[in-house]
């Protein structure tokens, strides 16, 4: 199933894909009244779900609704770095270490952004973009492993880690470059796990303006997504909706020759075989 | 104002201290069922908690109740690295490099303990303590300046930021070795901004089984409070509820020679001068 969170006017609202409509879920609105409730509800929640898209024709088209990003807020959005390695090569040609270990680091929940809203620079000077397959956590995860992982995963969606390269140079921990408002879009919907038989074979690509950017393969991780969940969920818990972008391949803007860097009016398109695609439009830059 | 949440019967429960007593705030649950919609009810909601205090006694002993983390989960739990001289000395010597910007990272909300819980060194073989005065961001603040800082203060409390140096040192990002599960106690109280006439002259202390380890003041800090708030607001939007760790004084178990990491047993007391003490017990660690 493709579940998603829309506008309507009188405020956000849960839906899901039926064709090319969409059937919202109001019914289900006392018992999951926000898409974190209905991950947490987990399977009792996505039996009333498929019960109601069986029984309901779609009322809305999708391309007239407004589509929000479709986790309000995740309690956790962490992201990790140099996963891809492609991209670890052109990431060591900029002087950036080699890890040794998985490479995580946050990005703040307040940066999430729907799968088509514009894309704001902030203060920054080098504006980038990382196209990455992100994974929605379901059942909470603590010390399982890898065997175990692939229960604990909800479902999938796109990702556009947005990314201040000035910013994220700062600091080591690369925290801030990462989390300006807006730079975290997501969807355009979840893709629920059961639709996804391997995440493992997906192609993902970025565009800028049309132009291809990025064209991986998750197969091409290098700590695939139950090493992921492994790893973290020996250190914490991974909770209901916790959100985790598995990294991005090589081709990003700050690598190029000479780098290039998002400016005002450029369109960042990223999609993601079986999963779908965001767009994203970047806007003159708010500064005080 | 200390207010704080405690355990029910019933559940959590916001309430505020009047003496040696607490005066539950159940007349407010309409409006403010969680310290979280208390804190960004601002002006209005301390109006209504000050009338409550003002013509109710307390009901409760402070020593007989139960306290919980003030705040549920914050949206975002920042924390800053080296932001206290001599500490910066004794992270230099074990081969930290010296940041030339704010150094933050995160700790995961699902860290967030309460005042007086136990602390699960989990995986780790090298658990440490960092007493840090906690600040609690009030109005949402975007691009406020230094001179502005201020008013977005909602109030302080005493935070450890509990460290599991081993994987600290996974990646230069510290995110999961600050993110254990219990890693993260605050408390006892959130002291209204109002009660502290300056935050930056306040000593602040831990202790190790009562030996005094830590013994600094926030005079000390490198970067001050309304500093802090300026450079992460110019960035993104520090929200209601969001939680700012401001940096640990030297005298970190990881820096003694030899060093001295928590055994089970051991009880960290963390004390900050017109805020509070918490008191947490390392318990055996949770291993699969």
């Amino acid at each position: 199933m493709r579940l998603l969170r829309f506008q309507d006017t009188n405020g956000p609202r849960l839906g899901a894909v039926k064709g090319n409509g969409v059937v919202p879920l109001g019914a289900l609105a006392d018992r999951y009244p926000t898409m974190l409730s209905l991950i947490a509800g987990g399977d009792t929640a996505l039996a009333a779900v498929r019960a109601i898209l069986d029984s309901t024709n779609p009322v809305l088209e999708i391309e007239k609704v407004s589509l929000l990003a479709p986790i309000e807020r995740p309690g956790k959005f962490l992201a990790i770095g140099m996963n891809y390695r492609k991209h670890i090569e052109e990431a060591k040609r900029l002087g950036q270490p080699v890890p040794t270990n998985q490479f995580w680091f946050n990005k703040q929940t307040s940066c999430v952004a729907g799968p088509y809203d514009d894309t704001d620079p902030g203060m920054s000077e080098a504006l980038d973009y990382e196209v990455e397959l992100g994974v929605v956590i379901g059942r909470p995860a603590k010390h399982v492993t890898v065997d175990q992982a692939k229960d604990h995963v909800f479902g999938y969606l796109v990702c556009n880690d947005v990314s201040a390269r000035d910013w994220q140079r700062h600091s080591p921990t690369f925290t801030i470059g990462k989390s300006f408002d807006t730079h975290g879009p997501i969807g355009p919907w979840i893709v629920t796990a059961d639709e996804i038989a391997d995440p493992h074979t997906l192609g993902l690509r970025s565009f800028v303006n049309g132009e291809a950017r990025q064209d991986g393969n998750t197969s091409e991780l290098v700590y695939n997504i139950w090493e992921q969940i492994a790893y973290l969920s020996s250190a914490l818990t991974l909770e209901s909706g916790d959100l985790l972008a598995t990294g991005t391949p090589d081709g990003v803007g700050v690598a190029m020759t000479p780098p290039s860097f998002l400016q005002p009016g450029d369109v960042v398109r990223c999609e993601i075989d079986g999963v779908g695609a965001i767009e994203n439009k970047v806007v003159a830059a708010t500064r005080p």
